[in-house]
């Protein structure tokens, strides 16, 4: 498959999930800020804050291009050029028992030269940053990943659920961000995959983002929350925001490579807290949490 | 001068300083926690929190020693051990007319020893990061800051106000953190200043923070405000974070260090936000906060 039809299932993708967003929430809807790139090509950052649903998140398409950023250099040598393209998803609701997630899913090229044979690869992932979840819910989170990747690999779902964990490590805390999920990178065709392969598969991966978010939503928005709950939600919202400022490595190449501030940084909660040397109460649910934090085989 | 003195002048300026915060807002009181560090020396970190004039703040002391940390290693080259000792503050006020005040004063010692001679250095800087403030407070402030440098050399202000300028740039939102200070570091003895002459500058220095902030507290605690510039107070608190996760070396420093967790993000704020997009309405106060953010000349 082309180029074209990659970025225009995209397009397609942060389409159909912003009107399934949007539905969810009932109250309000998108704001589109298309922008574009000096360098060459651009993006719609779709934003939505202070719904009924969601308190601030953002779904954002891209499709940059133009001569290799000297950042990329080192690990593509010879090219001169690239494309760049995907959607990037970051959802904080209001309820603290709905929780964050995450969605990236990202395909790279640097088309053939002279003394370049061409390169491309597939990167994403989904992974959930809860307040609150019960085991159940965590557990058909993970069960629905392991079944979009099952589709094209048994291999994929063990692999990238591994990646994931390794990846979502609040190192300075000790801590996880999350219930982690799945992320792969550098997903190039060979032998046993073909490029119309992988590109399903982050179809898959993709299309699972709607059915799973949906429910998780659906069953947890009506429930009702203290301020006790309210508050242990900023306190990991501050831990979101330290995961994102210091260690994801999406948000460092946008700060390096000049790009779009508001769009990577749309990441970020609404409203974080930061309490001196907070934690949970022994026993309590919080502390519950951060037990479920810690990588568990939870697709049974 | 000797280790031991320096040590116990920071122990004291923490007291000094901790007592004085305490009597501004009276209603609460330090938290003390002391630690230890695993491989030598410690601290006394001291925390405020909902207090009626500080919502969060922190006045930390250290003195940490033992054998020389590998990520020092390139400076030093054949020292094999080390002592750092200091006062780092950082208060983050409920009023948003009063800004926000954050001192670090520090000194770093590798002694002689066989095939090296010895080093030492000091460093530090005051700096003021206001979401509102008046001309004549900015004046003060950098007055000041330039009154105490003046005593120990004319060429300290204009160079470690610079130098702070530049230090405290958030390059990514294009914004100056706040107003600015004076910043310095690896200021060695030499043959126009003996050590107990930068250490007679570092005192200066440490004592200007009670009768600066103690007249920007005063004056300004009693102003009434309103929501909105609460809001603005808790969107530079986040500009204030982004700084401080990204690019801060002290931070850093800490991180990699695996230095005590909790004492070096508590220069996190209580609260922050994040809103898309944020920008202040031109003419606005916030506006004219954000022209004002520009480096200029204030100590007149």
């Amino acid at each position: 498959m082309e180029l074209a039809e990659i970025v225009e299932f995209f397009k397609g993708l942060q389409d159909n999930i912003c009107a399934s967003l949007e539905a969810l929430d009932g109250k309000v809807e998108f704001h589109e800020d298309p922008w574009d790139r000096p360098e060459g090509g651009g993006g719609r950052s779709r934003i939505i804050e202070n719904g009924k649903a969601f308190e601030k998140g953002g779904v954002n398409f891209s499709h940059v291009h133009g001569p290799l950023p000297e950042v990329l250099k080192s690990e593509t040598r010879n090219a001169s050029s690239f494309h760049a393209t995907g959607v990037s998803i970051v959802i904080h609701p209001q309820n603290p028992l709905v929780p964050v997630i995450h969605m990236n899913v990202r395909y790279f090229e640097m088309p053939p030269e002279e003394g370049f044979e061409g390169d491309c690869w597939f990167g994403g992932g989904i992974d959930l940053s809860p307040a609150y979840l019960s085991n159940e819910h965590a557990q058909f989170f993970h069960s629905s990943l392991k079944a979009a990747c099952d589709k094209s690999d048994m291999a994929y779902y063990p692999k990238f659920k591994k990646w994931c964990d390794n990846y979502f490590y609040i190192k300075h805390r000790k801590e996880m961000r999350g219930i982690g999920g799945i992320f792969f990178d550098h997903l190039k065709p060979d032998d046993k995959k073909s490029k119309a392969d992988l590109f399903q598969f982050v179809k898959d991966v993709g299309e699972s983002f709607v059915p799973i978010y949906q429910k998780l939503v659906e069953e947890n928005i009506s429930k009702s929350y203290s301020q006790k709950e309210k508050d242990w939600q900023y306190i990991r919202r501050g831990r979101y925001t330290e995961f994102n400022l210091v260690y994801d490595r999406g948000t460092h190449f946008g700060l390096k490579t000049n790009g779009r501030i508001e769009s990577i940084l749309m990441s970020l909660p609404p409203v974080a807290n930061w309490k001196y040397n907070h934690h949970p109460e022994p026993e309590s649910e919080e502390a519950r949490m951060l037990e479920m934090f810690q990588p568990q085989d939870w697709a049974k």
